[in-house]
């Protein structure tokens, strides 16, 4: 339904600064860039055709080393807002106590662990703490292969679920020169502007009950269907509540496990659900967490059924040195609570849909804006060539992001193409937020057409 | 060399609290390790027969909910001292200012980046930030592999390099259940107290052309040497200086790259030098890091030939969302800033000799302790059941740590076999501590025999 248009490497570059020229630069950011490139080497990529000179942050704004602030519509990771004061008090408090690895018992880390899981399913009740969702993708793999026998996976054509060697390979989207492995089968993302809703449920599973006969013709056994509920990387698809579980069901019926990646969709960005599976009333198998999880702080971790656990745990031993330790619970507990005492993600459902209607009213009668959707604070804008044909236009969407940057807003691209713009800004991010996001809206699709 | 006498997850059950009964434990305590088992899992390893709650640490003590102190031997991760002053404001003042990923530019993090690598060889001139040993050793073999075209690892028979799906494949000390794929080649540690020293850079080297021979013969093309140059969960073999020289030729005669993981000797640990490598005046051409970096926040990197990380970059992406933000950063350079200010490498040199010294001396006279090695700060002790046989008795070990725990210091295991004690303090170990360690080695010894 998508035809990739350029590699991903290419794609990325279109957002990018060009390492190779400091022209045009003020000197202090040029120095930094050199410094940068001396140190990270030249492919390191900075974002924006003209990259952030950052010296603090606080809530949903950024501040330039000039003195300007610039509005964050695009951070996940300080989901509670920028150096939030709880989570501040939190880390610098432990961290003056106790900080060590969890081969010792502590209050505090079971305490967070009891409340993380509250929030979940009950059949999901055990944790397993890391310090990435790269290290949670890679640990659910190891995980369901384990626990299957199965070493076949199945992912959406853009799927981005973190950067080990075992998730990189189950992440399309992710620019490497490796070769796809057998074991991987690639599904088209729920591609509703260009679907439609009717029938993607169907059409979905369709494509899943495809992949599981395609591992099988190779004799590979399926080991889960990993996907985050708003297909990210893919270009923020929310399709219909409950359309993933015909899907789910067909990966079961094959021996799989579903693996609910909730880097993305997690701690209540997508507004009607603390997690992005609760949108299909389904019970994952296992879910992986990071992100957003410590609003900043290194953190992640997966939800497992216990049976699950158990098994996999009789059979091999897993430890990770700075996972769940104290501090990484205080981080976590505070953002806990500050999703509660602030109304989160009711703000994300009702900012969101505000953020939604407006980007879309800008867009009316804007044959380069073909589609404008979400779920939360979590939105996809289709930039394509024109709304009868429906192609793709990564041009177009880079022309926003960088004019939507020189006036002072940060939003990111998505898609396999590179032409879905991302826009996920921190939950703190309020109506009187999205209203200067809209005037910059407004102004650049008018320069930018 | 040595011959595997039962399985990872057997030996680990020895030094672990078994977490099917909570008989003999006091309330508060019991009441921990039903909500951990609740949370957790069953499988979840507790360290001791008697397992510590925790409420603060400070220097190279940590205090027990009932207000008991015990004298930590055996962490690595607060490599400068528990909760030190230094890191604590480094972190609670950046973390109130701004923390957020590297697609921006920040000074702080480019000063910690250069720093860091003026400890190293001017070779190693480029960093990739990542949050864990673990995901620096991963992205090493995705290096690796992508450079060589390879695909062959070689690590000794009880490497331990990390906990992802690929790392487990790369380190045969992991309690896992999945077989060694066939890419991977095993050789022994450098066991000097059975080989001696005589000509142990010939067979360290004879058993890595060894291997490269299998490996070929499998078909398999080498990526990489990878190696923890004092061999940590091997038993702690610090073998003598430039041992490793011969090997690390016949790796590169091969194509491949060396690979030195300094998760555990690096940081100034071994007290020689600031790096383990450089004990054997090797310039290795990928640097794992992790562990000791942040002083327990969550941060690992990988220093690279910047030819390599070039290639690699032209043809690969690698992101790391927490990977070197301003926080990790300030961390880091507080340790570095420590390190030195402290002394801590000259302390490991000179409290580690007095230490290996005590020990030796304790054990003198007694058939059960067959040797005494180490580098710096960083001791292994060989439990045996008699001197002239050599046979390694874990039971004995296992009645030492457990002896040392009940007599208030922390000290593991290590070694293929469960036999050797592992002693690897805090870098703040001082001498006054190695003096309270030596009185309880020395009651502990008199009573386990």
């Amino acid at each position: 339904m998508t035809s990739p248009l350029a590699s991903p490497l290419k794609i990325l570059d279109l957002n990018a600064f060009d390492m190779r020229s400091t022209a045009g630069l003020d000197p202090a950011t040029a120095t930094l860039v050199e410094r940068r490139r001396r140190t990270f080497g030249p492919t390191s990529m900075l974002f924006y055709k003209r990259p952030l000179n950052v010296v603090r942050a606080e809530g949903v704004w950024l501040y330039e080393a000039g003195g300007t602030r610039v509005l964050d519509a695009y951070n996940n990771v300080p989901s509670i807002g920028h150096c939030h004061p709880a989570v501040v008090a939190a880390v610098s408090r432990q961290i003056g106590i106790l900080n060590i690895h969890t081969r010792y018992l502590y209050d505090g880390v079971y305490t967070y662990a009891e409340r993380l899981l509250a929030t979940m399913p009950a059949e999901l009740s055990n944790i397993v703490f890391t310090c990435t969702g790269s290290e949670s993708a890679d640990f659910a793999m190891r995980a369901a292969r384990g626990l299957t026998g199965g070493t076949g996976f199945i992912v959406t054509a853009n799927a981005y679920h973190g950067n080990t060697l075992a998730v990189t390979e189950v992440s399309p989207s992710s620019a490497s020169a490796e070769p796809r492995p057998p074991n991987v089968a690639v599904i088209p993302a729920p591609d509703t502007y260009r679907w439609g809703l009717d029938g993607l449920a169907a059409t979905f599973a369709d494509n899943v009950r495809t992949a599981i006969a395609e591992l099988q013709s190779r004799g590979i056994k399926l080991a889960g269907f990993m996907a985050d509920s708003i297909f990210s990387s893919d270009g923020v698809y929310p399709g219909t509540h409950g359309f993933l579980n015909d899907a789910v069901q067909a990966v079961r019926a094959a021996g799989g496990l579903y693996i609910a990646d909730e880097v993305q969709p997690g701690f209540g960005r997508t507004g009607d659900t603390m997690w992005g599976f609760e949108r299909h009333g389904l019970v994952p198998d296992i879910v992986i967490m990071g992100k957003p999880m410590g609003n900043g702080f290194p953190m992640g971790g997966v939800a497992m059924k216990p049976h699950l656990l158990a098994d996999f745990g009789a059979r091999a031993g897993y430890f990770n040195t700075f996972g769940g330790n104290p501090v990484a619970s205080a981080a976590g507990l505070a953002v806990l609570d500050t999703l509660q005492s602030e109304g989160l993600q009711q703000n994300a459902r009702d900012t969101g849909e505000y953020l939604r209607d407006g980007i879309a009213s800008c867009a009316k009668g804007n044959d380069g804006i073909g589609d404008v959707r979400g779920a939360g604070l979590y939105l996809g804008v289709e930039c394509v060539i024109d709304k009868t044909g429906k192609m793709p236009d990564a041009r177009l969407a880079d022309q926003i992001v960088n004019g939507m940057r020189e006036r002072g807003v940060l939003i990111g691209t998505a898609g396999i193409n590179g032409n879905i713009l991302k826009v996920r800004p921190p939950l703190a991010f309020r109506r009187e937020h999205a209203d200067i996001f809209l005037d910059a809206f407004h102004a650049t699709l008018r320069s930018s057409l």
